[in-house]
């Protein structure tokens, strides 16, 4: 427990509180603003030129009005000042972003994952790659100011190491460090799960804007799990909190899991168990071959109805208790899931109703992400902006800016 | 988000702050305050100063030094100068407690639950009655600061409306707006779920001191839960979250639970599970009885080993399923899982291992809460302390003192 702030401190604060406002909020008015930070509107207008000034914000009209009259000044980001890059390292593709302030994709890219993709030196060679050849093409008086990776495994939070990324067969892989490395922009590479980010991504710009506390379930080949409570990213002791796929639902009778254990909601409710249940093609999946069980459903194919009907039953008391330990407000269902939950809803609600509290789901909404494939870069995007949202001129001033 | 606090604010949660480290620290010399809170040492004095001119705190020789010389004086609070009431409203029992800063029990009742003790009013009455006895034999001087209530059950957070407590029988009890009226004293009073006020007394003061990431399981008739991440106690969108004994574990063979669902970790784990498969009269219920089963047990009793076995089986999966989703450093069992815990844990740790993910579970630790019966009311005293140590001078005023 540490003391008050000290002034120097305080105006730190202030004008990265700003600039996340607008940053997250778009275009606002100082009125808007003062109102919101709780300051006077000469504080306010002090903040808004000390940003103007290294060129994080700019005033201007606002884009349309809808009202008669002069209209008054909105504040906004200049989303080209500051940029991050956003890396998304999926089973399949891999993703690149360079985003600028207040979320805008300045360029975006997939590539395949190379030849030898379980080693993660030559993912991290292809990442950094195509982010430098974005990085020079940027205009001329524009900064990085952070860079971020989600990947599917757990990341040992006080340094990032991915301790395993089954799917992509990595154990103990120091990738922010090699990312630093063959960037070598000066800057820290944050990694993070990518459920984690999703729900980061959904909290801040997505379905669940405003919403303190919410689960985010993502589908890919696994089912990963990102959770807000009380409006912060649940981390755990080591940064391995959130692993929904491997709560256990059926113990005894059970699917095998990859993880060695037996009846985890993973292996009850994943890509591989509906393909299968479905009776599909063995060598199909991934996100089209989830859809197309859910098409088939929808014209009554019987093997699909009840694939999705013994999927939901899954989901649906694996969500019910979520929804008893966590009392969230919100529910997302992103990647596959979302597909998945638009198949099975009624099996899902079903299920909550009959195992979750009366009291803990009576405001619940469940929800399917808003931000579709990009949910993980938009997360990755601000984890990487976090930095600059603390301290924006120190932030700028060290990217050299 | 709210711009940086004024000179005036910056004060207030320093003079708060100090409180709250010899509260929960102990004495402790200014040197190590400074330290702690990243203040020089004039800046300290003048705090230390205001708290002891209002009585809160006064400096004097350690206890015991341990070493030659002068010792440095430590500041340390004044345990009776300003107080709190907790209650613990238990299934077959009611505890009332008057406890003072640091900790420290100042008076200490059990009281049997009135007849018709479904009944909010009669039990708000027995408290209150218990509780103004002890305000009245309170020394001049004194001054009450603070009232929580612990209950068996949801409670809303906003209000405090008591949802339900099932094994009292309550609905929708405005428990602690009758409590208000009852005492009179001027002040609000705090409901929290019993488990979360464990929870936080064994952060605080217990077993799990220091550990930011904890889920405690709270044995009585029922299995509760509280657990805190990140360093704050969970609560979720309207306060419900932390309801582990609602997890579904075995959902198609499982036992039926007193919500109506099926397979819950309380149905297969509590202690009705437990003295039944130990074959025991029916008659015989609560920590008694379950200390029976594991004493039994001990003796080579096959029915209580058994027992054990399986109700250990259960909690491991329950156990195993919150690392997997919470990553905690520290698993905490308490009322009558202590035992409980003491009688299988080799089980629990057996499946522990099988269903918790490597990463998640490699820095677990299992523990039993070192607060014993205590625990709950000690998490109500911190509950009905906190305004205290957040303005200490403005709650003492409030406090007519």
């Amino acid at each position: 427990m540490k003391a008050g702030p000290s002034q120097e401190e305080i105006r730190r604060h202030n004008l990265g509180t700003l600039l996340r406002h607008v940053h997250i909020g778009g275009s606002l008015s100082r009125t808007a603003l003062a109102e919101r930070m709780g300051l006077n509107r000469s504080t306010i207008l002090g903040l808004v030129s000390e940003l103007a000034s290294v060129g994080l914000v700019r005033e201007g009209l606002p884009r349309e009005t809808g009202r008669a009259g002069r209209p008054s000044l909105v504040v906004r980001t200049e989303s080209d000042r500051a940029y991050v890059l956003a890396f998304d390292v999926g089973v399949d593709r891999l993703a690149v972003a360079r985003i600028g302030l207040g979320g805008v994709f300045l360029d975006r890219r997939e590539i395949p994952v190379p030849p030898g993709g379980h080693d993660a030196g030559k993912v991290a060679e292809a990442l950094a790659a195509s982010a430098l050849e974005m990085v020079g093409t940027a205009p001329k008086g524009t900064s990085c100011v952070g860079v971020a990776a989600a990947v599917r495994g757990m990341v040992r939070r006080p340094d990032g190491l991915v301790r395993t990324a089954p799917y992509s067969g990595w154990e103990d892989e120091e990738f922010g460090e090699d990312l630093v490395r063959r960037l070598d922009l000066g800057l820290p590479v944050s990694v993070e799960n990518e459920a984690s980010l999703g729900a980061l991504a959904e909290h801040l710009r997505g379905v669940a804007t405003g919403c303190q506390d919410l689960v985010y379930l993502h589908g890919d080949i696994g089912i990963g799990g990102g959770i807000v409570t009380g409006g912060r990213l649940l981390g755990g002791d080591q940064g391995y909190g959130g692993e929904i796929g491997h709560m256990v639902v059926n113990p005894y009778e059970g699917r095998p899991c990859g993880c060695g254990a037996r009846g985890c909601l993973e292996a009850e409710a994943g890509e591989r168990a509906l393909l299968e249940a479905a009776q599909r093609d063995p060598a199909a999946t991934g996100r089209d071959a989830v859809r197309a069980v859910v098409e088939a459903a929808d014209r009554g194919d019987v093997a699909a109805r009840a694939a999705l009907h013994d999927v939901g039953d899954w989901l649906g008391i694996g969500v019910a208790n979520l929804v008893n330990v966590f009392n969230p407000r919100t529910v997302v269902f992103g990647g596959t899931l979302r597909e998945v939950f638009l198949g099975s809803a009624a099996q899902i609600r079903s299920r909550i109703n009959r195992h979750a509290l009366a009291a803990s789901r009576e405001n619940l909404r469940l929800r399917v992400g808003e931000l579709g494939d990009d949910a993980v870069l938009i997360g990755a995007a601000e984890l990487a902006f976090s930095e600059m949202l603390v301290g924006p001129l120190e932030t700028l001033a060290r990217a050299g800016a």
